[in-house]
Parts: structure tokens; C-alpha cells; sequence
């Protein structure tokens, strides 16, 4: 990844609040509020879980590579952490919160300054074992396009049966991938 | 599926030009001008099919129902008739022709005004048969998230070297899920 790819990096983590936003914001609750079965997520759910990546995973172990490279192990990201970020919300005040870490966050980002030496640094990930600081940095913004994915699978399996003999036709109905 | 669903799925689709702008509007080529490998469409791709089903497919078939019913057969949908939407047009200039192309349909599709027994009049789909003018609207709204569940599978297929070992973690880079 070099700074162009960084360039295109920041457009798009830019870009997702409005996106969520402008698809989530202003929708009943039968978009937002059912999930895809027991164990599964609805799209307010989805949100808390970016704040919380927002606020514990992608800019803290970016932090870290560059301070301690290999040498610290990343804290495991909390995939429950969403419970507490989300208690007693509404879904407009989630996307506030989410457009306003991302926002703070891509500014840190970018006074980071990074250049294609740093980059290329190394840390450790509790199972992944040795990642860079270029991986990381694309897996956030693959991050957002994965629950982007889901939030609109979630969405269509909400019409499942509403649409009648079309199901067949929709790839979103066959989706299998399911994030883990 | 009764009123109030009907107002769900109007709901749904005018969020869907908002969010498209949002999420494409500003970006690199890299996630817009990129496909899945050969015989795959681009995101820029994708609007145009989207604008070709604004013309074409949703509302001429929902006329139809109401008009005909049964005795008439839909025209076949052209799944190559996005070519003659995007020749020569830039991304921003499809957005904008969606936008304004779904603010209209919508507007005719109230104008219907619709009520529950209009819902389950029958027409005829030349492959699938019988359907409902219920789910012809509700397809119209899945279809928008089969798309966007698309759009974001292409863009992050980008990724898909640049994540590194988090590829085995994000669920779009597993997704078997396209359209037919």
C-alpha cells in the first residue's frame, strides 16, 4: 500500500457516516430494528459495534504498532463491546456519535503523517499473529464495506417472503457470507 | 403485505438514491471503476442497471398489473440495457439521473394510491408467472439492497490482497450471494 492507496483508504472511511446516515437514519423500524434470527444483529446493533471499533480497535492498535511494533500484543477487540455503546440510544444519535469518532479518528490519522516506511511496520494481532500497519489500515475500511454488506442483507431478509418467486433472483436472499 | 408496508417500501427506496450519492459520489476510481474480474459489472455499472430498472422494469410492470393483469406478460427485463444509460456519462451525472428518475416514479407510484386490494392484483412475469403487484414493490425495494449488498462485495473485493490474514474474518470477501 502506497500513500495513493492510503489516499483511497481515507476516502472511503470518509465517505461510510454519510452513507449509513443517508440509508438508516430516517427509516421505520422494520428496517433497523429486526435482525436476520436469535444471534444475529439488527442494523442499530451494526452501528454500535463500528463506535466501539472506533474507540478500541483501529486507531488504538494503529497507535501501538507504531509505538511497540511486534514486541505488545493487540488487546482482543470486544465483540460484545456494542451492548454498552448502544444502551438507551436512538439509532439518529448512534450515527451522530459514529460520524463524530470517525471524523476525530481520520484527523489523528492523517497527523500521523504516515509515510510508505510506516506502513510497512509490523505488529502482533492476538490470532492472526504478525500484521502490518498497511493491513490494518485497509481491514478498516474492508471493515466498513463487510457491515455495509450485512446491514443490507439484514435489511432484504426482512422482505424475504414479501417478495414472493422473485427470492430466486436476488443474490442478497443467497448471501453466505457471514462475518465471524 | 397491507398499507403500511407499502409506506415501508417507499420508505426504502427514496432512501436509496441519498445513500448511493453518499457512499460514490466523491471516491477514486479504485471503488468505482474496478469490477469482481471478467463479466463482472463496476459500481458505475451497477447505477446504470439501476437507472435502466427505473425506466424499464418497475413501475411499466406495476402499470401494467393494474391495467391488464393477468392477460398481458411483462416485457422481458434487458440486463445488458445499462450499457446505453452510462455511454459517455461520469458517475456524478448517474447519480444524479437516479435520483431523479426514483423521485418521479415515486411520485407516480403515490399518485396510484394504492390501496390493499390493488396490492394482491395478479400479473404475469414471463418466467416466474403469476406474481403480485405486492411483490413487484417489494422486489423493487430488495433489488435496491441486493444491489448495494453488491456494490459493496465489489468494492471491497479490492481489498482482498491488501487485509492480508484479516481476509478470513470479513464476511463480504466469503460471499457467494450474486445476483442470477
Amino acid at each position: 500500500m502506497n500513500e495513493l492507496k492510503l489516499e483511497d483508504t481515507i476516502a472511503l472511511l470518509g465517505s461510510t457516516p454519510a452513507t449509513l446516515i443517508a440509508l438508516l437514519r430516517d427509516l421505520p423500524e422494520i428496517w433497523t430494528l429486526r435482525n436476520e434470527g436469535e444471534g444475529t444483529w439488527n442494523a442499530f446493533e451494526v452501528i454500535g459495534h463500528l463506535i466501539h471499533g472506533e474507540r478500541t480497535d483501529w486507531m488504538p492498535r494503529a497507535r501501538m504498532i507504531l509505538d511497540f511494533g511486534e514486541t505488545r500484543t493487540f488487546e482482543k477487540f470486544d465483540r460484545s463491546g456494542h451492548q454498552s455503546e448502544i444502551e438507551g440510544k436512538t439509532m439518529s444519535q448512534l450515527l451522530d456519535e459514529f460520524a463524530r469518532d470517525r471524523s476525530e479518528n481520520l484527523a489523528r490519522l492523517r497527523a500521523m503523517n504516515l509515510k510508505k516506511a510506516d506502513l510497512a511496520r509490523r505488529g502482533r494481532h492476538p490470532a492472526l499473529g504478525v500484521v502490518t500497519l498497511s493491513q490494518l489500515l485497509a481491514t478498516w475500511a474492508a471493515h466498513d464495506l463487510t457491515h455495509l454488506h450485512q446491514i443490507s442483507r439484514i435489511m432484504a431478509n426482512q422482505y424475504r417472503e414479501a417478495v414472493g418467486p422473485w427470492n430466486a433472483y436476488l443474490g442478497v436472499m443467497q448471501c453466505s457470507g457471514h462475518s465471524s
